[in-house]
C-alpha cells in the first residue's frame, strides 16, 4: 500500500505548494505556544485536498493565485482548528504520524489553538473577499460544529442508522469540500450557475472522501495512516463499515465492542478482523463510488474540458488513494 | 452588596431586551444538544454589556436599530464562545449561578458549542456588514485566543509581571469591548475619528472591567458573583490583586497555594483574607479606575454631549457595579 500522487497539473501543484509556505508563514507571525501548537498541527500536513480544490475550481473562470490565494488559506485553517478541537480529550496521541498539540500541551492549549486558526481563518478572508464569501465559509464552520456534536452524540450507539451516518459525514466533511470549490469558483468570476455546480461536485466529493476514511481507518498501513488502525472502533464511532458489518450475521463481538467504555483489544483485533471479511468493506467503497459517480454527473455541463478531466482524475483518486 | 441598575437611557435598555430576545431566537434554529447547550450557556445571561456597547456607541451617528442588531449580536456570541470554551476542563461546574455546558455534556460538546457559537457569530456578521467590519470582529477573535493562551501560561507562575497581566487583560477583554465599541459607531456611520476615540473609550474600559472582575473574584457574594470567590486563587490565576499581595510582606501563604496544584481549602480562605486586608484591593480599584480616567479622556472631544455622559456614566457603572 502506498501513497498516491496527486492526479493535478503542474501548475496546481506548484501553486500549492506556494500555499503550504503561506500557511507557514502565517502562522510565524505568533510567538511562543501557540505558534508552535499551531504550527505543529500545520506541519502534520496532509494532502491540502481542501486549498487544491480552491486552486483547481479557481479554473473555472480567471485563474489568479493571488485572489486564490486567502480562500486556499482560510479552508485549510478552519479544517486543521477542527482537528486540533477533534483531538481534545482524544486518547491518540497521534494524527497524521506526529503528536498532536493535545498530547503535547494538554486540551486547554489545544482549544485555544483551535480557536486562533478559526479566527485566522476568518481573518483572511473577510480582509480579501466579498461578505457572501465569508459567509459561505461561517455557514461551513457552523456546519463543521453541528457534525462533530453529531458524532459525539452517537459514540457507543451502535444501533446509529445509515442516514444518521451520512448526514453527519455531510456536515463533518462534505460542507467544506463543497465550500473549497464553491470559492475557488467564485474568486475567479465565473458564473453562478458553473460555482454551484462544482458546489455540488465538492459536497459528493466529500461524502466519498470520508466513506473511504473510514473504510482506511480499518484496512490501513499504521505506517501511512499515522495512527493506529481501528481507531473509531475503539471510540466506538459507528462508521458506515461498522454499520454494515453491525447488520451481517456473527456481529456480536463487534457490538460489544461498539457499547464498551474501554474494549479488549483482542476483541478490537476480532472485529477488525470481522469486518474485513464479512463484506463490508466492499459495501462502503461502493457507496463511496457511488458519490464519485453523483460528483462526475453533476459536471457533465462544464465546457472547460481539461478542467472537467482533472476534477474526474481528482475523484478517482479520492476513493483510489493507496493501491 | 446588591447589583446595580445599568445607567443607560430607557431606548437603549428597550432594544438591548430586543437584542436579547433575537439571541434566543438564534439559538432555537438548531435541534437536539447544540441548541440546548448554546441556550443555557446564552440564558446565563450576565449583562449584555458588549451588545449595550455598540448599541450606546451606534448613537454617535444614525442610530438604527436594524443595522445595529446583527454586530450587537455577533459580539455577544463571540463573547460567549469564548466562556463556553474557557469552562472546558474546568472544575467549577457553575457560571453566572447556572451549570456550564462542561459540567452537564461534557468537554466534547462544550468545544462543538464554542465553536458553533464563533461560526454564527461570524456567520451573523458576514451576511449583514462591511469585511472591514467582519475584519475587525476575527481580529478580536485572533487577540481572544492569544489572551486565553497566555492566562495558561502564566497558571501557577507567581511570579508573573503586571506587564504581562495587563497584556492578558487587554487581550482576553479589551479588545472585544474595544471592537463593540467600533463597530458602533462604523454601522451608525459616523467618522472613522469617532469610531477610533469610541475604540479606545471601549479598551480602556475593558481594562477597567476585568480589573475590577479580577477584585470581585475576591470580594464579591457569592451569591451575586454566581460562583465561589477565589476561583481564580484555587485555579492559580495571577490576577491583578494577587500579584500586588504576592509583593507584601505576609504573603507566604498565598504564594504557597499559588504554585500548588490542589490548594488547601483553609488555605485559600486564609489568603483571601490577606489579600484583602493588605491593600491589595485598594490598589486594584486605583488601577481600574485609572483606565475609567483615560476612558473619559480620550472621549472629550465628543460633541454629543448626552452620549458623552453616557459613555462617562457606563464607565462608573463598571467600577462600581456593586455597591
Amino acid at each position: 500500500m502506498q501513497r498516491k500522487s496527486y492526479p493535478i497539473s503542474q501548475t496546481i501543484l506548484t501553486d500549492l505548494a506556494k500555499v503550504d509556505t503561506a500557511l507557514k508563514e502565517e502562522l510565524h507571525r505568533y510567538n511562543g505556544a501557540l505558534q508552535e501548537a499551531a504550527s505543529l498541527t500545520v506541519k502534520a500536513g496532509g494532502k491540502r485536498l481542501r486549498p487544491a480544490l480552491v486552486l483547481i475550481c479557481g479554473q473555472a473562470g480567471r485563474y489568479d493565485l493571488s485572489k486564490l490565494m486567502p480562500a486556499a488559506l482560510a479552508v485549510e485553517l478552519l479544517h486543521t482548528a477542527t482537528l486540533v478541537h477533534d483531538d481534545v480529550l482524544d486518547v491518540n496521541p497521534l494524527r497524521r504520524g506526529l503528536e498532536t498539540v493535545n498530547a503535547r500541551w494538554g486540551s486547554k492549549t489545544a482549544i485555544a489553538t483551535g480557536d486562533m486558526l478559526l479566527g485566522k481563518s476568518f481573518s483572511l478572508m473577510s480582509g480579501s473577499m466579498s461578505p457572501e464569501a465569508v459567509k459561505v465559509l461561517a455557514e461551513a464552520a457552523l456546519d463543521l460544529s453541528a457534525g462533530e456534536m453529531m458524532q459525539q452524540r452517537s459514540v457507543r450507539e451502535p444501533d446509529t442508522g445509515v442516514d444518521e451516518y451520512l448526514e453527519r459525514v455531510r456536515l463533518k466533511t462534505a460542507v467544506l469540500f463543497k465550500a473549497s470549490c464553491f470559492l475557488g469558483v467564485s474568486v475567479s468570476g465565473a458564473d453562478t450557475m458553473t460555482a454551484e455546480a462544482l458546489g455540488r461536485y465538492g459536497e459528493h466529493l466529500g461524502m466519498a472522501f470520508q466513506i473511504f476514511d473510514d473504510v482506511l481507518d480499518i484496512v490501513a498501513d499504521e505506517e501511512i495512516l499515522g495512527k493506529p488502525v481501528g481507531g473509531d472502533l475503539r471510540d466506538g464511532t459507528p462508521t458506515y463499515p461498522v454499520i454494515s458489518a453491525l447488520g451481517k450475521n456473527g456481529s456480536d463481538v463487534l457490538h460489544k465492542i461498539m457499547t464498551c467504555e474501554e474494549p479488549d483489544e483482542l476483541d478490537v483485533q476480532a472485529s477488525l478482523g470481522f469486518i474485513k471479511q464479512c463484506g463490508a468493506i466492499e459495501e462502503s467503497r461502493e457507496l463511496a463510488k457511488s458519490y464519485i459517480d453523483k460528483s462526475y454527473t453533476v459536471i457533465e455541463e462544464i465546457s472547460n474540458k481539461g478542467l472537467k478531466q482533472e476534477l474526474r482524475d481528482v475523484g478517482q483518486f479520492v476513493i483510489d488513494r493507496y493501491n
